[in-house]
């Protein structure tokens, strides 16, 4: 291993043009990557691998040289990479020596940072043909047909092509090792088995030789009952020996490939996904026969609690259910990941209760980085607070890592919203640090992110970092305040429906399983009285949820069924309040408005006017979501429309007429940016 | 004449079933209709024809009897009429004598009444094929197809619909004669010369049978080159003796069917109506030659001064060009009739300076009563206010009658929007008395309009005065504040379209002739140093507006190009006034679906509906009005979005692309009230 080996590269002066060039030359290194980040700093920098206890694989110091500069110390390269990026974030639009040593003070660059977590991963949902599942960033940027196969000399007609995608998937690694993402399940979890076939592992494979440089590594999802599809097996029962075997030959096969391959995510028995419990046994059985193909390569399985059976009285309740009695039967190597709330990623959920009650299981968390729930591409929702808000309730030390579903598509800026750029760096900075507040996250980000934003007077800077940090309780206040959730359209969860009838759909599929509004009150009794979802809780959480005194007002509706006339806190019945909270949310997404529009001038002109565009179509939804879920709740409750609220500008009947033509991959278009281009 | 004869007629228990049947019993008169009204009132009341001088043809004078009760004493049948109407409206909705006697005293009832004009005619734009130009509230009321022709008798078959015709007409005329309109001009003024062809006359003759009980003649819209049209004449040259001859006998046939006819109402030489321009004579000849055809009957001529040529400087400045000189050239029985402003019944104009500048010529007002340019049925514009603001400037003895271009149409509540009546209403009364305020009128109209007004709380019912009397200044406000007019979209003028650039359309029919704004600022210069508009205006009138520093601000871009930065009394820029008033428009109408919404309880559920969908409308087209023109002008200022004005939910580009499928003679649809009838 080269861990031994001293570097201590002087990089002021060397240019790296083979970095960026595709093909067969020798392959690049973290530190070659890090040395090319650190290239035109206007300070001197180091680079020097060491052996120092507390740092970790990952981890880097950073210390002042004497006379000026700084050095990188790391145990391994990834260090030195992820330290070389600190530096580059914290000094690359400096221009004079002064002006970098400043920066690197307001930065608080020296000191040692290692990773709270050693899974950093995003999820990638992206199916084979190009489409995403809940993406809404445009097509997959792996690009399957323009791939090159590792191995196989390129045809010279293909290599334009080839280059192409390569030069993306280094832009795609090199913003994840900016924050420390190191690894990407690269392919749905409602996984085609065919991923697992040669032709696409030798793709595969490229995108791991590519990925490697910046210390990331490649994972898949797979389809539990692959060896039935790939190679006519009569079964995927997990204690067959043919399956296991199976397994473990496309283990080596994998491995042959991908020598550092991370490992698998599976979906199993759940929403029609095939899985162990399709042949009797349990997902423990499921998951560690997995592990055991792994197992002499080093990969893990992340096996996904994310499960509910149509039927059962509360889906809150049914992960935790179904989980939680295998806890001790998972082998070392099996990773359970769980959504951060009992449900499915709503803009407001308290944390699942399979958190920690699982003690002798590995854990991970699953965040949501696409905005599948909070208004897809056209919203502006900075997740940080969310994710924040689980780092409260969930202790980081009970995890094991930390997954994200990636809101990254083949979009010229990867995010389509510029500004959902933020949700994917928080997500790489909170998995590498969780005590990073909301703030701190958007003060490293805004001036990476927007050119002129130092430029900017103080209250203008200070706008948006407001409108940043305050545009995911928007999106709570204008689709579903005090812990109200699942409302939306069938199918594509954009626009709301909480009239939403299907006919014969699953229940648990259907808004109104979920507010359970009527004429006298709303809300799912989750209490003892109730579910009792509550009682899967750990104290003080549990007694606290289950008390509607003492349940916080932002999970009212989460957790119980409350009488409209219900008084609030501020004095208010809860239909006030909850008219109050509509307006909020639109009058924050106005304000909204108004803090980019102060920016303007800072700004270069395409993105203000894409961002100002995505903005508009929000507040316009804003007031869609206000008006279908005031004017639906008002025609069961015959009260008047909320004093607070502004007045509908919609009807029922046109909002029930809506239905938009969009699939589970796509994002209602915001206005024709096009035209202005 | 029966005006000699006494009648003092106790009308307390005397039902009077013949007045609603048709057909060809002794045809009914006014005192017929006053007895049906008063028919039911709790209290005893009398009829009296007297000779008593000051109460003219049409007033009346109304006493307290000995004992209780009222008498109504008048000159003629129309008097009686009227006041039997103004008995009815201050107590038809009271039950006992008492409750009666305190209506009266409240109503004021006492006292004497007369007309302060002649003429007080609804101008119907109706063609012959049942469209309405510029109507909003259906199909002509006029049913040509249905309605019997006089003098012949009916197929038996043919007389269930004219009943129904015959029955509508009656409701039409009872309306009327409520507020003492006494006459009506039944074609539009586009006229079509059919309707001087025998059978058309015929039907003429039916409406005039069943109007005149009320006290209302008719009039029609003559086209001037109807000789050339009908009977294939070489010329419709007014000094032609064949022509002159044809319009006698013409004239004769008419009076032979309807011996009370009134007259005719003439758009010559108007936006391509012919006229005797077109055979080199004057105004003056043209409505002289008419008028001596009519004069032996009794009939008038009412000219239009409505006219504008392409090409000239200042479309504000023709109609005095045009018409002022030929003062003193017009017969004692034409009169030029005049629209309220010197463009074209814009949300707010200052008045035409020919008013008062032809002393030597019978002069009315045409006012318009369908709201062409506010929002057609859609918006609730309670217009009273705006006439109001006309009688301030032009003072009502210098006229000799006021027409109202009709919002009648077949739709159940004949203007579609129920609140609109209100405007029909209003024009009548200050047709009658133009001294009375909005409010005052309101005051009268409301608990006649909704039946459960009177029992609403007081802070409800000031809610609807409320949202009643600042309704048309809204509309200003949120389309065209400070003077600013006619940047409605080409052809239905529903819209807006400050943008709006038809090729080859005339200089005049587009927005930017009329706004002129540019990237330094907006406004019509109308000064001595522009058009000199102003000049045309008698002291101090002219004074006052020439200087931008004392024209009234509401009227600022009418007679100013200003800069954007021009200081206006509020200290801000005129950018930013101009935003807040858009913005104050767009939060009144929806501080106006919050009143409506207040009186639910006491108000019939469909009109409740039926208005509370078209504030919806009305809020939405208020932000579309703000968008538009705010981020059209904003493309040319360069300046940001003012910041009282809430952010734009459109784009320009999207705002661009409407366009409304509609004619000249319908309103975009409010969102489908049917569904919940």
């Amino acid at each position: 291993m080269i861990r031994n080996i001293i570097l201590a590269i002087s990089l002021i002066i060397l240019a790296f043009p083979a970095a960026v060039s595709a093909g067969k030359a020798k392959p690049l290194t973290p530190v070659d990557i890090a040395r090319e980040e650190l290239s035109g700093l206007p300070v001197k920098t180091e680079l020097k691998l060491v052996r120092e206890k507390g740092l970790g694989n990952e981890g880097f110091r950073i210390d002042s040289l004497p006379g000026g500069g700084f050095i990188v110390k790391a145990n391994a390269e990834a260090g030195l990479l992820y330290g070389a990026m600190r530096l580059k974030k914290a000094m690359g639009k400096t221009a004079s020596a002064a002006e970098a040593a400043e920066a690197a003070r307001d930065a608080k660059l020296t000191g040692t940072s290692v990773p709270a977590f050693p899974i950093r991963i995003l999820n990638h949902w992206d199916n084979l043909d190009g489409t995403i599942e809940r993406g809404y960033a445009g097509s997959s940027i792996w690009d399957w047909e323009n791939l090159p196969p590792a191995g196989i000399s390129p045809q010279p007609d293909t290599v334009p092509q080839s280059n192409a995608v390569v030069s993306r998937l280094r832009e795609y690694a090199k913003l994840n090792a900016a924050v420390g993402i190191n690894g990407a399940v690269i392919n749905n979890v409602n996984a085609s088995s065919k991923i697992l076939g040669e032709d696409y592992l030798r793709k595969v494979a490229t995108i791991a030789d590519e990925l490697r440089p910046y210390a990331m590594k490649v994972y898949l999802s797979v389809n539990f009952a692959a060896p039935m599809q790939l190679d006519r097996l009569p079964t995927a029962d997990p204690l067959d020996q043919a399956v296991q075997k199976w397994w473990k030959r496309k283990a080596d096969e994998i491995y042959k490939l991908i020598p550092d391959f991370g490992g698998f995510l599976v979906k199993a028995n759940s929403e029609g996904q095939p899985g162990p419990c399709d042949f009797g046994r349990t997902h423990a059985d499921g998951a560690n026969m997995l592990a055991r193909a792994l197992r002499r390569h080093g990969g893990v399985v992340m096996w996904r609690a994310f499960v509910y059976s149509p039927g059962d009285a509360d889906r809150a309740k049914q992960a935790y259910l179904e989980f939680q009695p295998l806890d001790g039967e998972f082998d070392s190597d099996v990773i359970v990941q769980i959504k951060n709330g009992p449900i499915d990623f709503q803009p407001r959920e308290p944390f699942s209760p399979l958190f920690g009650a699982m003690p002798a299981t590995d854990q991970m968390v699953e965040f949501q980085i696409t905005q599948e729930y909070l208004g897809h591409s056209n919203h502006l929702a900075y997740l940080a607070p969310m994710w924040e808000e689980f780092f409260e309730d969930v202790r980081p030390e009970t995890l094991k890592g930390v997954a994200g579903v990636a809101n990254i598509g083949d979009s010229e800026n990867f995010t389509a919203h510029p500004l959902a750029r933020a949700n994917w760096y928080a997500f790489g900075r909170l998995a590498w640090d969780p005590s990073l507040s909301s703030e701190e996250i958007v003060d490293e980000w805004l001036p990476l992110a927007l050119d002129g934003y130092r430029k900017m007077p103080e209250e203008v800077r200070e706008g948006l970092r407001e409108m940043m940090l305050g545009s995911r309780e928007a999106v709570v206040d204008y689709m579903m305040p005090l812990g109200l959730h699942h409302i939306f359209a069938f199918g594509h969860h954009y626009g709301p429906e909480p009239w939403c009838d299907v006919l014969g759909a699953r229940p648990d599929w259907l808004p109104s399983y979920y507010h359970r509004a009527d004429s006298a009150g709303i809300g799912f009794d989750r209490s003892p009285s109730g579910s009792d979802a509550v009682g899967q809780y750990p104290e003080p959480f549990r007694s606290r949820y289950a008390d509607v005194e003492t349940c916080p007002e932002e999970l009212l509706l989460w957790f119980h069924h409350v009488p409209w006339t219900h008084r609030m806190k501020s004095g208010l019945t809860l239909w006030e309040e909850m008219g109050g909270l509509y307006q909020r949310g639109l009058e924050t997404v106005e304000k909204m408005q108004g803090q980019w529009g102060a920016a303007q001038p800072w700004l270069d002109s395409y993105i203000y006017k894409d961002v100002e565009r995505r903005l508009m179509t929000q507040a316009r939804d804003a007031k869609w979501w206000q008006d279908a879920c005031l004017l639906y709740f008002a025609s069961l409750n015959g009260r008047p429309w909320p004093s607070a609220a502004r007045p509908p500008i919609h009807t029922l009947e046109e909002l029930n007429a809506i239905k938009l033509p969009i699939s589970n991959y796509e994002c209602p278009p915001p206005p024709m940016l096009d035209s202005v281009r």
